[in-house]
Order: C-alpha cells, then sequence, then structure tokens
C-alpha cells in the first residue's frame, strides 16, 4: 500500500546524506497521503546506505502503526502535529545541518539578507522558544510540533510561505508540498543560514533586505504570477 | 544553429556544479555571437544534470526567442543588458555562490588584499547600490543589468579588468571574453571572497594591497607584457 | 589471534579518512580483548590506504608487543592508561579532527548548547589542564592518559557517559564500548565543535542548554529509558 | 634524463589537486637533483588534469632552459633562490591554499598553537615584510625568493625545521627534502592554518604554545631522537 509515497519518502529521504545534512541518521523525513490520513516515515536509526523501501512504516495521525516491522523515527509525533496543524503540507524533513543548527542554537531567527533567502523563505525564519520542563518530561517530540505551531500563530505566519522554522537549541524542521520539497527547502535552509552567519561577520549592522524586494523574489517563484522555471 | 557557442555554454553551464558554485538551479551561463546579435542561454529551472544542448534557449539582443522549445532563464534581461553595454564581452555568469553572495548581502566591495585577487581583478570588485522599488516593480532583471552598468560608469570601471560585479542583497555577476572564462571568472571570485573574509577576520585593520603589486600581477597575466601561461 | 577485534580496529582506523577526521597518518584506533587484556592498535605512521590487517600490533596493558612486525602507534601508551583506568570502555581513538582540535588548542571546553551534544556527550567536554615540563620530558603520553583520568576524576565524570575530551594545545581523544563506536564518538564530537564555534559567533552570551533538555536528550538515546533506534 | 626525478616532480604535482590546495593551474612543485645542479619544474598555466611527464621543464640554477618544450612556471625564479640559498632542500612548492593565503593577505605569522604544528613547524610559521616597488618592477620572482631567505636570516630560522614561509600579500612557499615533502608540508600548513584561526577565534588570547610541549612535539618526528613511524 502506498507504493508511490513510499518510493518519494524513500528517495527523500536518500537526499539527506547526498545534500550533506546528516551525519550518521540525524535526519528524517515523511510524507503524508491526504486522503487516507497515513504517513509514511523512516524507521528510527536505520542508516541511510542499508534502507530499503520495506523498512518504512506507515501511521496513522494518531501515531497507531499501520505497516512495517520497525519502529518510526523517535520524531514522529512531532511531523504529526506538523501535518495536522499545516493541512496544507505534504512532507516534511527534520535534520541538524550544521549551519542552520547553529542559529538554533544560538535562539536566533535567520533574517532574510538575500535574494536566495527570499526566493523560498517569504521573510524572516522563526526561531521557537525553549520548551519548559514540563512539555520535555511529558511529551517532549508532540510538544515539539506544538511550540512550532504556536510560534506560527503568535507571528501569524503562512507554513506555504515559511516552510521551515528553528526550534530553540534543537534545529531545524522543514515541509514542502510533499517530501521531496521539503528536503528542498531544508537545502535550501542550510544554504541560507551559512549565508547569513558569513554575511553579519561582513557587517554587523546589516538590516534585513528592502520588503519590495523580497515580494519581487518570493512572487518570482511563488503563486499565479510566478516566472521562474518551465510551466 | 550556433552549434559551437552552444556546446561551449552547455559546458560553461556544466562546471558550475562541477566547481561547487550552484545549488539546485541557481545560476545561468550564457554566450553571445557578436556577428549576428544572437546569445545562447540556460533554459529556466532545468537542473544541470539533466540539461542537452537543445534545451538552451537562442535569443536576440532584444530579448526574442529565436530558437529552443524553453523559457530562457529569468536572468534573460540582465546578460542582454550587459552585453549590449560591454561590447568586449561574449559570456556572462550569474551565481548564488555562497561566498561572493555573503559580501554582496553584507552590501561590501571586496578589497584587493593580495595576489590572487590581482591576478584576475584589477582593483576592488565593486558592489551596486541597492535597486529602488519602482526598478525592482517595473523591469527587475532589466534594471538588475542597469545599476552594473551604472556602477562601471560612475567607478569608470573597463569591464575586461574586473569582470565581475556584486549585486547588493543579491549574488555576483561575471563575465569575461567567453563563456568558459565567465565561469572561471566566477570560480576566482567565490576564491576571492572566502579568502578576503578570513583576511578581515586575521586582521580587521588591512589595507587594500601595494598598487604596484596589484599591478605587477595583473600585468603579469593580461595585457600585452603578459607572461604566465604558454604563448 | 584476536582476527574479530583486529578487523574491527582495522574497519574503525579506515573510517576515519571516511568521515574527514584525519590528515595523512593523524590518527589511530585501538580495541581491547578485556578478557585476555590484550590490545590491537594502529602501526605508528603508516598510511591509512596501505594499512593492512597484518600490520595491526597487539601489546598487552603494559606495552609489551604481543604480535605484530611493525611499531605500535606512538600514543599506545596513552590508549593503555585510558583502558586502566576506565573498565568500562572497549575502543580508544586520537585523531587531530580540525574543530575539535581547534578547542583544544584555545583551552576552552565545549559548552553543551543543543540537542546534537545531548545525544551523545552527558554534559561540557571537558578540556584537560596543559601538561608540565617534567610530566612532557619523562614520560609524554603515558602523562597525557593520565592527565586525562585526573580531569575526570577532578570533575567526577563518568567516562560512559562523557566519551571524550581536548587535551589542552593538543587534540581530541575519544572512546566508546568498542572501536566502532569510539570512532562514532569522535565523529560526534567534530561535528558538535564546528556547530558550538558558530553558535558562538552569532550569540556570544549564549549559554548552557537547560539541564532537562540535556537530560532528555541524553537519556533518549542511552540508558534503560532509551527509546531512540531499534531495540 | 631525470627520469626519476621527473616522476617524483609530476606525482608531487597532481598531489596538489588532490589536496584541495590549488584552483586551477595555481600551484607549482619543483624538485632538484643536487649532483647535477637541475630542477625540474612544472610549466606554467598547463591544467593539472593534461599534464604529462615530458610537459615538466628541466632548468639549470641560473634558469637556463636545459630540457623541455613548454615555458616553466613564472614562479621558477622564486624557485632557484631559495635551491640556491637553502642547499638542505631538494623540493619546492608554491600554492595559494586558501586558509595560508588569508594569513599571508593578513601580514601575520602563524603563531605555534598547538601539536599539529610542532609536529612539523617548529616555531611560529614566519611572514615576509612586503616587497618595494623597486622589487617587484626589476625581478618580481627573485625579489621574492630574496625576501623569503632575508626572513629566514633575520630571524635565524632553520630552513629545516622551519619548512615553509607567508609571502606577505601574497601566498605561501614550502620546502622539504624532496617534492612529495614539500608538498607534504603544504598539506600540514593550510591544516595548521585553519585551525590556527578557528583557534584565536574561540581564544583571543592564547599565546603560544609551551616551548618544551613544542621541542617534544617535533623532536618526536625529527631528529636523532625521534621515535614516530617506522624506522
Amino acid at each position: 500500500m502506498l507504493e508511490t509515497l513510499k518510493q518519494e519518502v524513500l528517495e527523500a529521504n536518500l537526499q539527506l546524506p547526498e545534500h550533506g545534512l546528516v551525519t550518521f541518521t540525524w535526519g528524517n523525513v515523511s510524507g503524508i497521503d491526504r486522503e487516507s490520513g497515513l504517513v509514511v516515515i523512516k524507521p528510527s536509526g536505520v542508516a541511510y546506505s542499508e534502507m530499503k523501501i520495506d523498512d518504512l512504516v506507515v501511521v496513522d495521525l494518531e501515531g497507531n502503526m499501520v505497516e512495517g516491522a520497525l519502529r518510526p523515527s523517535s520524531d514522529t509525533p512531532t511531523h504529526l502535529a506538523l501535518y495536522k496543524a499545516f493541512p496544507e503540507i505534504g512532507g516534511v524533513v527534520h535534520t541538524h545541518s550544521p549551519w542552520a543548527t547553529s542559529w538554533a542554537q544560538a535562539g536566533r531567527p535567520i533574517p532574510a539578507l538575500g535574494t536566495t533567502h527570499a526566493d523560498y523563505y517569504y521573510g524572516e525564519i522563526p526561531v521557537t522558544r525553549g520548551l519548559t520542563q514540563k512539555e520535555i518530561e511529558e511529551a517532549y517530540e508532540l510538544e515539539t510540533g506544538n511550540v512550532i505551531i504556536e510560534t506560527f500563530r503568535n507571528l501569524d505566519l503562512d507554513p506555504k510561505a515559511m516552510p521551515g522554522v528553528l526550534v530553540s537549541g534543537h534545529a531545524p524542521f522543514n515541509w514542502g508540498k510533499n517530501a521531496d520539497e521539503a528536503v528542498h527547502n531544508a537545502v535550501v535552509l542550510e544554504e541560507v543560514a551559512k549565508m547569513a552567519l558569513h554575511t553579519i561577520q561582513l557587517n554587523q549592522n546589516v538590516g534585513s533586505m528592502d520588503q519590495f524586494l523580497l515580494d519581487k523574489h518570493y512572487l518570482r517563484k511563488h503563486g499565479p504570477g510566478a516566472y521562474y522555471g518551465q510551466k
């Protein structure tokens, strides 16, 4: 069941080491079939080089195992919370990619400093608050999802226009219309995070880019007026 | 038509991922046939790994499609503006290579700090002013070309001796006598940008290199007295 | 004799260049057979690309050669001191991996700044004091082991929960339940060291992560309540 | 003639791109046959991927062409000056490796901050003064050699114990008992330069390492008491 989705999720997981986003097994990608409400996700702690399509795990949105012999990623409750809160997304990815993780550890949002950022992220990439002791001890992975959702609600952010977040003291999560696009956005985040650090080192007083340049670049690639790429 | 030029432009485009200058499709190279006034350019948003010679697009200097089934790079108007303003150039390349882009985002020109720089760039690599809202909204890519040209006119720079520029808040453009040399200059820019950041971190007060050392290195490789390489 | 252990130690040594932890021959891995008290270790100054299983050297815990035609790593006395002081470890690795070595050279412990760190290191990764002239001149490699042990005793650290250390002015040592896990921990250390430097550059005032988040992540992977990975 | 030396010099040149020390053709290695006083050196501006043994050039110590169809590296006069001043060396290499070049551009010597440095360089790696206009205009490459020699004389340095130098505003030169060792030292320099920058970023007040630790590590690998590696 869900063979096409499984293939997509497998390929998206294998893109993580290809793009240098993961060390060992530090990352996981999932994809959802919105009709059935079933989620395909990477098994926990399995090496990318050995992962096969049948190792993928199918769970429902409540986290019940539907198919698979292995345990799902320990971050599964975070993925599920995001799928429930953001109905427009079809894929989720979590990595500890080093540049984005450095920003998450610093507890700083990544300001929009140039068009590379604006092509994919419509404004500053937010960082969550830290989780409380109670949240961590009671339902850590679920609360990680909840604090992301809270951050987006507080800042009135659209998950389609802001396809990623930094979890404070932890690492990034990204998403997209499917697993492949989620990973694509994770690659962009890492590149943008690296350049933003170097930009700040060159100019401590650099401000966010002009809003009209941000608008231009984001809308050149997204929405009804987009004209980048082939139709 | 223009098969030789197309082959050159294809190879120059494929050099971008080989030299680590691009992520995904973030870059484009063109070449011009000065006799016919036709420009061969990368199609928009096509992956390098899948690009074939027939995917390249031929346009005239007014941007009219002459040959090709795909849409040309969205940055085509910038390339065309440069070809029109700088008659001595035969190839143009745009990337978001991360070190050069960090300088562009910081809005800082790259000072000439050593002989690596001087071998290719005869002085400080300039950064443009930011575009105005009007320029961005009315003809963004064309105005990107225009602000480069304005920068060169204001600073009285020779595009042959200064084969690249940083567009503020955006990323670099490079050029050369043909597509291959344009990419060569883009590789050098990235290397020079990386070293310049680290140099400044080691010595905040470093000044530009001596003019006579700059002269020596630039002229060792360029012009009638050059003696680097084989004849 | 000890063919299985030799194979493990060979493979662990070969992982060092694969993970980018070593330049030339700058690193060595050993493993111990606790029953016989024999240690298998890399020969001194042999290139990884040419190393064969029969090049490995077997020594006892007093450093007497038991098998092998080549001289053991000059760091052997450090390895042996660690095996004697930390009975729970089965593998030791020493590298000059560049990010961790930069912290060692700076004489700074690596603070626990995020979950990547907490997944493997239960707190700040310590740095030793510098060795005295007497220690260096009389028994350098043995005293390197001794100062590590002293550091762990002074800070009341558990080598299982803190599987690595920075030797001041020198470089890191790591260990684990076997040679493979020791190298795994060395890879993590390098990644954590890189991210910690960038985190501090982004936020000079960043403090250690919350103790309850550190607890959660470390215990998610280690100990009786662990639920990461497959059973 | 000199077929063995040519093979050594070819292989040493090819190691430069393998170790990531060069971009394009920015580097050159030579080796000397002390009996005949003949030097084999890389041709100027030839790509590493296309270089063959017969492309190498043979010159005498006065720079006269003895064999070869191509022009020798434009840096040949620097190599020759070093061979004449330092009779104990058998190979010379020049690169623009980025970390070492950043220190050269900053005009700062690389302090001895740890044992990686001490294993190969017996103290601070010096930086030359800048060349004067007269020196640059009259005999640039020869004067580059002369300023290196002057630096070593002024600081009373032994070229065997200090197998490299930073030329201010330019880039490093290295040497060794033969071409292979010269390149080996260039690789070490690059690694040491990278780690030294990061060390300083972590600890602005870091001083040089203790002299007795420097002695220990250098002498562990060099001289009559060496005990690193196989006999």
